[in-house]
């Protein structure tokens, strides 16, 4: 095997190809140390745009590329499609799900998060979060069949439920997400039903806390408001969802009757934190040391989402893409320095570079900080700088393609209705046995 | 609801939104018909290029478009997701899976064809067919995770069976399977592992016929024989698989260790004769008038892979797209030709336009009868062809980016490995714990 020769080179094992992982592995590059890549899939996944193929306007493979592919020029780099079940510090062993063993000398922990129910857990499979392609593809799935299931339906009420969605979570995915399902129902499926007319769908976003995108400064949570609502998303703040079930959801006591909910609501860090022993703050993220390791293991880095840290201005650091390219990006030099004998010492610090989001066709914003962008010019930022970020040629021109499509026809390139057939079957009130064609 | 006015109108129902279903609607405008699109799936599929998501060389979303959005401009036609139980005949009813009835004047039933596994559908399971989408991503995913399973696993033996493919089937699907899942392997993966070569990889196609291609000309089995062998692919003619397991199959008496089996082997028609009660073939397909109707029941038709009927020259008309069309073109005239009055009651006449297979990068057959080509030219109007018929600019475009990017750089543009994350698992032997990286 080609590294053979490599095996005496210190042992940097990253797990997670997510934006932090990819990053350390990126500015290793001429290191003396030889790598292995862990992932429990074989993707790295744009996370920034699943919302697009959650509501069919991109392709899966628009926005994941195969890992060992991204790595196939670093010949000192061994990519692992493997999931991994504990961390033994003191043998310096990463335990994998065949039962098999990584030895490192440096560990990098980038296993990101999934969403979280706050205690809830039972409302997942009526409310899916959207973290992964099968979140998004299930979520597709569900939308573009309430729709159909609405054309077959004859009981109005039920129809209706139908015909409602819920977003739960006002933060840049709720906007997204609430923003694409409106657009997806008063645009694109305009003319496709007989029996229903998607233009009378209710999308509807609720959020617990007092505004949309807190993340943001006041007067864009305002914008993002009044955007929704005139793309006919009705905005629900300061009352959080307390029930949740196939039929709807209980909002402020009110119960609203739906038969697709998406949640937006928060996030919960892998258990990096359990498998390494140390303290997690409520989201589950790790308790690291201002240079991202874990509390006595110097060799441990926990980084992006995974790891709880602060901000210079005293804000903790957000569970963002650039927030993990940096510390990935610092993690990768404090290995080089250490191997050098000087270890720089000097804490992470987390520059912000600003905000985006979308809102719909033409509609985004974008907090600098110092400035904020809103509007068309916006949408445009956001569109090129995500284009940018996309891993490959190809893959930008292909995105590319879809966005110009959905821009100039309103079109979805991705409406399919895969796996999972007959999932959800409509039940037909006993007078349901009528003829479906127009009476 | 708009087409309240055509009740009165004579109601076509189509069952089915294949290439004949649709062609049957697409001839139907303009005719004095109300009509019901019923398909059990929200997708048209373009079946010729299935075996490309197969070997992600194309994406879904790229071969398949939203029925309902095919017909949104066809104020009088329905469209309808949801699976057909029965038809009562007498009642001129078709029977839907949530207990609705629709009532027809005329029923067109093109509902296409599975695999089959000729009494052995136990085999299913272990060497899945290629018909749905669904089909294509889970041997996608098979054939992904192989490759993955192979990098990590120690023990030569299985690494070898992890790393053999078995295409049961040598007509043009199981010709174009193997052919790509050899590229695939000895130009796409190479140098994306570390432990292993992925060129050392054995594709196996298994014909129990006397040659590949058998609806072709002796010269062109001959030349995809060649072209495949070029290719690395290992050809087995005159021998059928007498057994197939989790560990690979039986052939000749002789057992092929293998992971990764693909079934091409023959298709079974849906159950339509079932339904209406009359005789059917060896592959299911119902015997049907030469005028494409139920004997005795002039306002059934069966078309298409549905249908057995015999060409002018005596053989049996092919399961290719172009004859589905024709019967598709013929059904819609003969109703606008009862609608005025006058049957024509001439039978349906099939015209081979010809055949067409591709035999992996710039390699495709072409018969037309009167001659044949093969060869780069062959293959340039194979993609041209396809890329003709693929519904929709958009699709044009991206598929024709997906082929340049594979042509130019021997790329995959879908190596996702999604849904049943775990589906399969690697066991390790007991010496199995040994430290992943080199040694």
């Amino acid at each position: 095997m080609p590294d053979r020769t490599l095996t005496d080179l210190h042992h940097v094992v990253v797990v997670g190809a997510g934006f932090g992982g990819l990053q350390t592995v990126h500015d290793l590059a001429g290191a003396p140390v030889r790598i292995t890549m862990v992932d429990r899939r074989n993707h790295h996944l744009f996370q920034p745009l699943l919302y697009q193929v959650a509501t069919a306007s991109l392709a899966t493979s628009e926005i994941a590329w195969p890992i060992r592919h991204l790595l196939r020029n670093r010949r000192e780099v061994t990519t692992l499609l493997a999931t991994v079940t504990g961390i033994d510090k003191a043998a310096r062993h990463v335990l994998l799900d065949d039962g098999a063993t990584l030895v490192y000398d440096s560990l990098v922990i980038a296993t990101g998060a999934r969403h979280a129910y706050f205690g809830h857990d039972d409302w997942e499979p009526f409310a899916p979060g959207l973290k992964t392609l099968e979140d998004a593809t299930t979520i597709r799935r569900r939308i573009l069949r309430a729709f159909e299931e609405a054309e077959r339906e004859t009981d109005p009420e039920r129809r209706r439920a139908l015909m409602t969605f819920i977003v739960i979570g006002g933060g840049p995915t709720g906007v997204e997400l609430a923003g694409t399902i409106a657009e997806l129902a008063h645009l694109t499926l305009v003319g496709d039903f007989r029996n229903v007319d998607s233009r009378t769908t209710r999308v509807i976003l609720i959020e617990a806390g007092p505004r949309l995108l807190p993340a943001f400064t006041e007067d864009i949570s305002l914008y993002a408001q009044h955007t929704l609502e005139k793309l006919g998303v009705e905005i629900s703040l300061g009352q959080p969802v307390t029930e949740c079930t196939a039929t709807g959801v209980v909002r402020g006591g009110e119960k609203i009757a739906a038969s697709t909910m998406v949640w937006a609501a928060g996030v919960q860090a892998s258990p990096a934190a359990e498998w390494v022993g140390i303290a997690a703050d409520r989201a589950g993220r790790a308790m690291v040391e201002p240079d991202l390791t874990a509390p006595g293991h110097p060799e441990i880095f926990i980084i992006g989402d995974t790891a709880a840290i602060t901000a210079p201005d005293g804000r903790p650091v957000p569970g963002i893409a650039p927030a993990a390219k940096q510390q990935g990006r610092y993690v990768a030099a404090e290995i080089r320095a250490r191997l050098r004998g000087r270890s720089t010492g000097a804490p992470f610090r987390y520059r912000h570079a600003g905000s985006l989001a979308t809102i719909g066709k033409s509609k985004a914003v974008i907090d600098f900080g110092r400035f904020t962008l809103r509007g068309p010019i916006a949408w445009w930022i956001w569109g090129l700088a995500h284009i940018y970020f996309l891993i490959g040629v190809r893959n930008r021109l292909s995105v590319a393609l879809s966005w110009l499509w959905n821009y100039l026809r309103d079109q979805r390139s991705s409406r399919l209705i895969t796996q999972g057939l007959g999932e959800r079957t409509v039940r037909l009130p006993p007078n349901g046995s009528s003829d479906h064609a127009p009476p």
